[in-house]
């Protein structure tokens, strides 16, 4: 941990102990936190549980590429932990401990302080202490997140364990985030619940554990619903069939002249898709809480590798899996 | 892990697959890297050792503020990862896995495979699987590393552990790195061996190994060493005494008009400070390794806060704890 202290002109630490300051508010540390040695060494000592196998995933938000560099503060340092939330979601993983590295191209303590309500709220929410990081200025605000969490021995959900005939899901309602981005890009406002749908994501953490033991595979949709899927069937070595009617639209996407492409192609919602086996659906049923999210059977798993829409009839056309690419104009 | 595919624009995996390539071929995997799961899923999962803490470093590397920004790649990528691993060695843990995250202003994919290149050795030669990470367009090359690595449950060594009555050791010859840092700020090329100590350190990880049991305190040399002793004292809530006749400087360094200000005060040395309690002087002779770096006892810990430089007489001066501040011409 160099808490921005390099001989080659990082601030004196005052960022970082502003963070800190803000974590150690909000995050309860203690015995169950397993952190033997927090911030303040060369590394933080964490104590990882027997039996369990470690999850890591690291994601990087940049101001004006992952979010419009006038997001809001609180917003952004939400998202920026959201999105690694999602990946340990996709695997079933408890996510326990995190690392911050900030590149900040000025100290505006009250955008720092934004960030670190937004990050530690969401933190303190899914049980995550702040173990190290570093502040650091530069030329521009990138945010990289490394986030580690736990799953018991074997019971990971991976991409790679779809096979022909299972069923395909997919939580909430997709398409969401693309929209309420759209509207901001063009200059509208959009309803606040499409705009949180965009800027405060919510990691579907209690939805992944219910699905450990029912899930063959699971994967996170930032690509997009298509894109991810297409993801599974590549690991899998299978293909997939989307039922376009069956796609769970919400009011506001289902009102856009292409709300199925939205649901499709958009990306952003960190909703899960996974794939159930025709013997465990019955049980899928089961495992949901009374306040899952909503999840919808959009399709099946066929041997046939690629990815197919089905029409009202059940004619199938090819589907592409590439996602929007929304800031680069692709 | 988002292997260059969000849907605001990254680019296409080509580069994250690159680098992926490059450790391919150089980072063996296999049953005894720990790693379940690599690259290609939301997270990696990784198989920690029973009996083990886990010990995790997070350090950025930026642009033409922790390197020049017409440094040798291969150089960098050797760094980005030496840096990481300096702070694992500080701490006796035995580093594993890695996480590398790039942002990158441009596609050079002769910068890339340069950059691979030094880094994928240093990782082959320390044992570290790259398990995960992204590459992502920015305004400004920065390169964020977060290491896992594992010691033996209780046998970390920490800043906290000094005692007055210790002895002071330093690793190697500190203020090379400064030295060849100031050379090249002036236009003048420094000789190899000293260029190389900036651009190539070493992370003194076998003889952090070899200190496990030995020293009380440890912490690797990156602000500077008096800095950095600094740091042990705040957390072991002691001083130090510094005996400027004991300090080890290379003929480079002890030719400068200010070689002792330059070994005190210049960072990015990445030796090891260490404290040893006196009954375990004898012990350290013992542990070292034949082909272990020289380490020189330059002063004691003493009760009284603060740090003090003795001269030939004896006499103690106060001596400032901070650092050089080299690019940011502090």
């Amino acid at each position: 941990l160099t808490a921005g202290g390099s001989p080659f002109g990082d601030s004196p630490g005052g960022e970082f102990a502003l963070i800190a300051r803000h974590f150690l508010d909000l995050v309860p540390g203690g015995a169950e936190s397993g952190v033997l040695l927090g911030i303040g060494d060369d590394c933080a000592l964490l104590d990882p549980s027997p039996g369990h196998s470690l999850a890591m995933s690291s994601d990087s938000l940049i101001a004006g590429r992952h979010f419009p560099a006038d997001s809001d503060a609180e917003g952004v340092g939400h998202k920026a932990l959201a999105v690694n939330l999602s990946d340990l979601a996709a695997m079933a993983a408890q996510p326990r401990w995190v690392s911050l590295s900030l590149t900040l191209p000025e100290i505006d303590e009250d955008w720092l302080a934004g960030f670190c309500r937004g990050f530690a709220a969401l933190a303190a929410r899914s049980g995550v202490a702040l173990v190290g990081g570093d502040t650091t200025r530069g030329p521009a605000l990138v945010i990289a997140v490394t986030l580690l969490g736990e799953c018991r021995s074997g019971q990971a959900l991976r991409r790679s364990g779809a096979r022909p005939g299972d069923a395909v899901y997919v939580s909430g309602t997709p398409g969401d985030a693309a929209l309420a981005l759209r509207l901001l890009q063009r200059g509208e406002a959009p309803p606040e619940a499409l705009r949180r749908r965009l800027e405060r994501p919510e990691p579907r953490l209690e939805l992944a554990r219910a699905l450990r033991g029912v899930a063959s595979a699971c994967i996170d949709v930032s690509d997009g619903l298509a894109a991810d899927l297409g993801h599974i069937c590549a690991a899998s070595g299978v293909g997939a069939r989307i039922d376009a009617e069956a796609l769970p639209l919400s009011a506001a996407v289902a009102a856009c002249g292409d709300g199925r492409q939205l649901a499709l192609h958009g990306g952003d919602d960190y909703e899960l898709c996974f794939c159930v086996p025709a013997e465990r659906e019955m049980m899928l049923g089961l495992a949901l809480a009374e306040d899952a999210p909503q999840c919808t059977r959009i399709g099946s798993i066929c041997a046939e590798p690629g990815l197919w829409l089905l029409d009202g009839e059940g004619v199938a056309a090819p589907l592409a899996a590439a996602g929007f690419d929304h800031f680069a104009g692709g």
